[in-house]
């Protein structure tokens, strides 16, 4: 039973180790659940009938032979591999509820705030609404992100054990790294470093890399 | 087996209706689940013993009777409300996936952006970083929703019939009616309109809007 995974062929440096397929490859690295990649061609315009199955054109999408379902969101698709392993999802009602809603806010009250961030400091650089802009995110971040710490403090992780809400608030902390927002705030860097420092994240990052091309393939 | 859901007793004018503990009533109102509200007291600093059960301070959180479990995030709760009753979450296996899929992508993939526009044009207002990140924003929200419509058209709900995944967008869309993204796109607007000509979505917006007080309560 190997789930197939969506990702790309190639992306920018700033992108590698980043994109969003890491998420379900570190969910199935947790558990040994075999997955093969489907690599779509960063050099080729995205084929129309992806959008059906993926209604942004981005990665992961998910084929789960299991019944023969087709998915995608990479929340969604953590959610998905959580059901078929204890060690990914508790099955305890108040540890599975706990780490549903943690993954949620991992989705949706932390990542819009890094979604802007970034989008400011590698999409807009240079533009004079993103420097205008940077320091109120950076306030608002940082309050809700000591919270988090808040949260966090005392624990290993945000359900207690892990979870697929690590997965998630992980890689979203990770990707403002460098920021200040997690430097700062000791909690977080040593929550974000317990993370990345399982062989599971490990494999998934490597096997990430490893899907790179050293450049785009032409396009036909 | 009455459920209770946080709320405020009072927002100012443009929030009235917009609060985010209208997604879990919607949800309970369609199917008849008996909620309880719990009401904070919006003049009084958030009592410190509320973040831990809502890590933001904010609202809604949930406390279930079944298997007394405590939850918040209102995405986290939609699923779990799903849970209870196949009109909410389709108990079919391609169609539960694919209204999680489609919760997710509310709450990740067009919520951010909403986010963005209703900090741009109500907490920002005449800040000169709003004005100027204005156009590239609607810009990459409108591409998006042209997929959303895209991926609508021809169909009545997301998941082919009503989830908690249309409770979900259909909120997240309405926070930005009045911007032009909405209804420069028939589809969504449309799609938008059915949502909330449900009776559920009525009882619901009118049962928030008589917890309100006429003024904030003075603070002790």
């Amino acid at each position: 039973m190997t789930v197939e995974i969506t990702g790309f062929d190639w992306v920018p440096d700033f992108a590698k180790g980043f994109v969003r397929d890491l998420r379900p490859r570190w969910a199935c690295a947790e558990i040994g659940l075999p997955y093969s990649m489907r690599l779509l061609n960063a050099a080729a315009p995205r084929p129309e009938a992806y959008f059906q199955e993926q209604p942004w054109g981005q990665v992961p999408a998910l084929v789960d032979p299991d019944h023969g379902v087709r998915m995608f969101e990479s929340g969604a698709i953590l959610l998905h591999l959580g059901e078929k392993d204890e060690r990914l999802l508790p099955r305890d009602p108040q540890g599975r509820v706990t780490a549903i809603s943690w993954l949620f806010a991992a989705y949706n009250s932390v990542e819009p705030l890094t979604f802007e961030l970034s989008n400011i400091e590698i999409f807009a650089a240079g533009e004079k609404w993103a420097e205008l802009r940077r320091p109120s995110l950076i306030e608002f971040a940082g309050q809700r992100l000591d919270r988090l710490a808040t949260a966090i403090e005392g624990r290993e992780w945000l359900a207690g054990r892990f979870s697929i809400a690590d997965i998630a608030m992980a890689t979203v902390l990770r990707n403002v790294e460098g920021s200040g927002l997690i430097e700062e705030r000791p909690v977080l860097m040593a929550y974000l470093e317990r993370a990345i420092d399982r062989p599971a994240f490990k494999a998934a990052l490597a096997a990430q890399l490893a899907d790179f091309k050293p450049a785009p393939a032409a396009a036909a």
